[in-house]
């Protein structure tokens, strides 16, 4: 048995995954993330002895335990060696957490957790395989011969953070024109407002106006019921993640690449319109072609990454 | 000692390369691209068997025989799956050539040679490597833990198949707004031609009237000379560049990542902007950074990456 920790902004989830990298149970608490990362590590502590006892594992049971991060993370070091969402500057997150609890340990990026989550369930020894998550943000993850892809200095596989529009919009991270700026779920959200005010006539903003607010979902319910507005905001975003994740498998052409985060449970109203732009616009027209499917572990993913990064640590 | 082959639309080069990837001697004929396969594979197997002789070697002292050719490279059967420029489709060339020599041969795409030649000579061990060529058009390569990354087909690091300006020019690829379309020497041409048409004062308009052509330099030799319109070709240009090499950065966070093709001769020219852009928009702020560099080799490039991956054939 393993355990996994997906260190979130709000939340700090862990649970319990077993040698085949099934999660066995899980539970979270808030992460209070203005605290100093020394009071978070303690509570990731009592939340992996909380999991193991209420998952009916002893901690003697636990092999090893994986941690996954927002930031830039020093694998080699076990450091948080720069969050800006949860505020860690050079945390020694490893060494930290050893105080309480003594076995192996490992850390990664979150994105890069998730994508050996994905890629643990999606086939194991498949030799190439990218995961793109739409969430707040857009994040990536590239495992390559069965290994994490960090690059050099662990800050590898920023997917996110490729331009698609030259000058295009200031992203957080300083950068123009980021896919993040277009094709992240907070993006759409944008997206989706402005379509509304443009358009007060339309049936989404009339949506917005009776739900209060608007969400990811917003433009694929209101394209559904029909809204043109909704049916271009559905539309023009999908050609932004579609450029995206083209640009991704002309660079990588993966065997296997998923799309995860909040937004692909949307499944194939997403999904088919975007293989058939990346298709389209491959630069391979005679190799077979890339596997383009839908992330299977959602929330679950990170824990399960983690645990399983620990467990397959070189 | 090996051989390296390589196989462009022009000219087959090929040459002796000794164990430490050092160039010993290279010479090359006209390609003739519009004849068959056979053909040109006839002719790789003489030109093999003349630069063996004139750079000292029996053919018996040859350990491997290495090709880099353009296109989609079926590396495991040994195929060129096909290939625009040399007209070639599902063509068995190291099947073909070891009708007439008996070696153990590989084949792959001349960019990937390329990168690997760079690699060689820019310190082999290096974990995460990046080649990008500013050609006609724009190549790549990347090898990761010493090997070249083809993607599960063989077709990946197509590098200057990312677009940077999404619904941009239509790219031969048939995709729109390829780096390709910027960034390449072929664009430069195009970006110098248009803009000395449009101020026909400037010296740069005299300068290509009184050359009778325009080439990749025109621009660099103008600005030289002081023509703020062939600054702002320059400049432009370098931008664009450097827009790509900055997403390739951050996807990649390589340990270096070498700028070759014609125009890198422009050295610290090209390089000094370029870096400052990649820097200045880093996704990684904290960690080490990404060492730029021109490339070494130039021509010689895909002849030692050729040779050397037949060596180190894994």
């Amino acid at each position: 048995m393993y355990i996994g920790i997906d260190l979130g902004g709000t939340n700090i989830a862990a649970g319990i995954v077993d040698d085949d990298g099934r999660l066995i149970f899980s539970d979270s608490i808030p992460t209070l993330k203005e605290r100093g990362y020394e009071e978070i590590v303690k509570d990731m502590a009592s939340l992996c002895e909380k999991v193991a006892c209420e998952g009916g594992c002893k901690m003697s049971d636990i092999k090893a335990i994986g941690i996954g991060s927002p930031g830039t993370i020093d694998n080699s070091r076990g450091m948080v060696v720069y969050s800006n969402n949860i505020k860690m500057h050079n945390a020694p997150v490893v060494a930290e957490l050893q105080k309480y609890i003594d076995l192996p340990m490992n850390i990664e990026n979150d994105a890069n957790a998730a994508a050996y989550g994905e890629y643990i369930v999606y086939g194991e020894g498949v030799d190439s395989f990218v995961f793109v998550t739409l969430g707040t943000g857009v994040g990536g993850g590239v495992i390559i011969g069965g290994k994490i892809y960090r690059g050099f200095n662990g800050a590898g596989a920023e997917l996110g953070h490729s331009s698609i529009v030259i000058d295009g919009k200031k992203c957080t991270c300083g950068k123009r024109g980021c896919l993040e700026m277009y094709a992240s779920v907070t993006a759409l959200i944008e997206q989706t407002k402005e379509a509304a005010a443009a358009h007060p006539e339309s049936i989404m903003n009339k949506w917005i106006a009776d739900n209060g607010k608007v969400s990811g979902r917003t433009a694929f319910e209101c394209a559904k019921a029909g809204d043109e507005t909704a049916v271009a905001v559905k539309k023009q975003y999908i050609r932004y993640v579609a450029e995206g994740i083209s640009n991704i498998v002309n660079i990588f052409q993966p065997r296997t690449l998923v799309i995860g985060g909040g937004i692909s449970k949307e499944g194939d109203e997403l999904l088919a319109p975007i293989r058939e732009f990346v298709y389209e616009n491959d630069y391979n027209k005679y190799m077979p072609k890339t596997e383009l499917k839908i992330a299977r572990l959602l929330n679950g993913a990170g824990i399960v990454g983690a645990a399983m990064a620990a467990k397959n640590k070189s």
